[in-house]
């Protein structure tokens, strides 16, 4: 550390008096041992000197014979540092009587520091933005060690990790190009045809490539969504029970968040009459919303399909109102795809609908790729929004991602064996506390508890003992549901869950049903 | 591709009778070459034309038997079809007439596409965010193959493609522990340990790791200062002239841009009274500023720095005025450290500064990796905004950006060999054209023009010559300045350089000086 004295330090006040500063301020900065050079050193110790005011104003400087004497340096080793501050307006020099600390330096730290006021003038603030404070409030997760059920972590399986590395080696090689620079605003062209290519199959999306915006995951998707399409307090409505960070998203917008209760068919449109909905201004709470957030294929955490009548009641509810569709379509890779209804961009005659897919839970967290299928007219904005916000997503991480995302099938299986697992075992050592409905394979399962407990209650008791589980009403906005574990599979071994169901069993133990 | 027909196909309008629709309708997708097995290219094509409407509501479809024998498929196959499409709602069974399509998917797609409306509705809008329009006029860069001169490239040498190849390998390798979830919020620990250490050595910065946000670079730095600092029409200074993505990410922050002269120190602080700026509201045009952007290392892009006394005025006028000082030290791993002058962040005691750095210059621009260092009270907003808009950056980028950040030589050896090659050059083939001062190592150079010539004229000549160029004016706010270019040398070999070069010569050639 280039510092002459620590900071709390309170051995010598600030001298402004005209004589010379005696070496001892900064003497002990001189490291001998360092790897820098001591000329390096005793230039830093000086400004550091000067720059917190040990050194004040009007301050006159040792002579250079003196202090080379004092701190064992050739002479022209300290004349070269003095003319070096001198150059930089540290310190000046007074033919006749050497060199001190210029006035103006001191003048301007007068300035009484933070929450300080002149006289006559305003508080000083350390006003920040409305979006700010808001911001303020939240608090991102703090980093622990995994727990097994936590959603978000990733416990990569050996088999994963060697394809991996296989796939990195030969993105690396000499035989594959690499675009070292910033790339194409949207992502590599090659990379954004396979993802079209891979979404027509699979998801009945139907997109040309200029239609996709390469992001960092789902969650960028949907901030630039909530950018480029909210304005504040403009209407959002959201299923309820919702995913918190899409929340917590639209809360940064300054969004009205309207919660629309799920069914077992999801997202309830019953109320949205079509004729009825566009004559009116305010056809429900809320008003006609911006936008709907909406998770079709796998309802957020409760894991219900949207059926094809409701998916097209819903499309053509959005086109007469004029609302977007935001749809995330997660966790859509692992479903059996022959059992999937296709996506409502597929179904979507009308441009509403912004389709959100990450390669986040197909390779793994640490990539942050992701993309977001985009109406034609909303390419341009979303598209400068994501160049401000972060230009570009790492090509280094498309060329990878681009591969590993052929070993689709690998993950599904692994995915499906935990959470198999962990269904098992539950069965096996926790019938009749956790009842866990299978909801086609994923990354998380949501397992019912009986009745009269507190899944609040049973998350904190299961914390104690090592086990991390989200309480479904944490996810709830408003209706009441019947308590209920959100558990996470994908990211951790089949050792874990089966340590972890362990603790569950002894923590439920003479529990009363 | 799984569908029925082209989608501009005009050969048969929806069928709307209840007679059973001929297979010609899909039979065009079943292609036994592919992959696919024909049973799911049936169940697509089938939802596709019912999605589509040429299976319209009520339409009858053929029995299992009479499309298994047209399509050369076994009836069972087209059972299991039917009983799929049936279980997902896009078709419906008769007893005794087999399946047909049901009338609600067809009401609810009556909704005529596109720019509708409905008797008495207000128009259809396909409205945008105030801040949505504005980005909508922007224009992120397209991607054009790389030409000399222009800046954001990385033409990346030899020597380090070897160390960064090794440096990956040993990233992925067995041996280090490598973060494959989600991480911390604000960056690997150990890596914003080691930015604190280095800025503390070489920038004077002064700060703890607790107070280092990972950023996926400066754009993504200033993104997030803008929306925790700025409410819509907050003004904000810039320099003039100034970094043209600054501008567009304030603007787009709806910010009131105030352009603050440059002078031969950099930004121009000379109407900064402190004590009647801090008892007036409107000390200067535009009121005080909610925050001022700067580049105090070297101003980009005219190269100078801002002198030590300078920068006190700055911080001591910043903190009575209550104002953010952005502070973006781009490059400053370029310059001899011994000369340069410690960052306005660590002469700061106000808390008044976010210090913006990133790895892009460092490492290459595909890492996307950069940092902010905040103020104790900052860091839980950014952080937020940050995990908001797109979680934290890769942990996989953080390790490599880690270990190949020790390489700082020998990038800088590159840079100054290829700067040092082009001021040669030009001395040499371009001489009474183009004057270039050496402004200490950078990424680029900002070259003189003859003082009658117009940089935007150059510019467009060198470009029809496949040169890139950047004239100064275009990153002009306000005031004038004398013609000149602004070269990016860092991203483009020797070669390319020498071939340039001689083009701006031959294009100069015969231009009255």
């Amino acid at each position: 550390m280039l510092r002459a004295m620590p900071p709390d330090s309170a051995t010598s006040p600030p001298s402004a008096r005209a004589r010379p500063a005696g070496a001892a301020l900064w003497i002990a900065a001189l490291d001998r041992g360092a790897p820098l050079p001591l000329s390096r050193q005793l230039a830093a110790a000086l400004r550091a000197a000067i720059a917190e005011g040990q050194l004040g104003a009007g301050a006159r400087l040792p002579s250079t014979r003196a202090l080379a004497a004092e701190l064992g340096l050739a002479r022209s080793t300290v004349v070269a540092v003095f003319e070096q501050l001198a150059a930089e307006g540290y310190i000046a020099a007074q033919p006749g009587s050497g060199y001190f600390v210029p006035a103006n330096l001191t003048e301007v730290r007068a300035v009484p520091p933070r929450e300080a006021t002149l006289p006559g003038m305003r508080p000083v603030s350390r006003s920040i933005s409305r979006v700010g404070r808001l911001l303020g409030e939240l608090n991102p997760q703090p980093r622990t060690p995994p727990r097994p059920f936590e959603l978000g972590h990733a416990d990569i399986d050996a088999r994963l990790v060697a394809t991996w590395k296989r796939l990195a080696s030969q993105t690396l090689s000499g035989r594959s190009r690499l675009d070292w620079g910033y790339g194409d605003p949207q992502g590599e062209p090659a990379l954004r045809q396979a993802i079209a290519d891979y979404l027509a199959a699979a998801r009945g999306v139907r997109c040309r490539p200029e239609q996709i915006l390469l992001t960092s995951g789902t969650q960028q998707g949907l901030s630039l969504a909530a950018r480029v399409l909210l304005d504040p307090g403009d209407a959002a409505w959201v299923e309820d029970p919702c995913y918190r960070a899409a929340i917590d998203i639209l809360r940064a917008a300054e969004a009205r968040i309207v919660p629309v209760a799920v069914d077992d068919q999801g997202l309830n449109t019953g109320g949205l009459d079509i004729g009825a909905a566009a004559q009116q201004g305010d056809m429900s709470r809320g008003g006609t919303p911006r936008l709907v957030y909406t998770t079709p294929s796998r309802q957020y955490p409760l894991g219900m399909a949207m059926p094809l009548a409701r998916r097209m009641a819903l499309l053509a509810w959005a086109a007469a109102a004029g609302a977007w569709i935001i749809e995330d379509d997660y966790e859509s890779e692992f479903q059996q795809p022959a059992r999937m209804l296709p996506s409502l961009q597929g179904l979507d005659r009308a441009g509403r609908v912004i389709y959100l897919g990450t390669f986040s839970k197909l390779v793994f967290p640490a990539l942050r790729l992701g993309y977001a299928v985009l109406p034609e007219d909303l390419v341009r904005p979303f598209t400068a929004a994501r160049h401000l916000a972060d230009r570009q997503s790492s090509s280094l991480l498309q060329a990878i991602g681009g591969h590993f995302a052929r070993h689709l099938k690998l993950m599904r299986a692994i995915y499906a064996e935990r959470q198999a697992f962990l269904i098992a075992e539950a069965e096996r050592r926790l019938g009749g506390w956790l009842t866990i409905r299978p909801q086609g394979c994923g990354m998380y399962v949501t397992a019912s508890l009986p009745s009269r407990w507190s899944d609040r209650g049973v998350a904190e008791d299961l914390a104690a003992a090592g086990v991390g589980a989200l309480p479904l009403s944490a996810l709830i906005l408003e209706k009441p549901r019947p308590p209920a574990l959100v558990l996470g599979t994908a990211g951790h071994s089949e050792a874990a869950i089966a340590r972890a169901v362990e603790r569950m069993a002894a923590a439920f133990a003479g529990k009363p049903v």
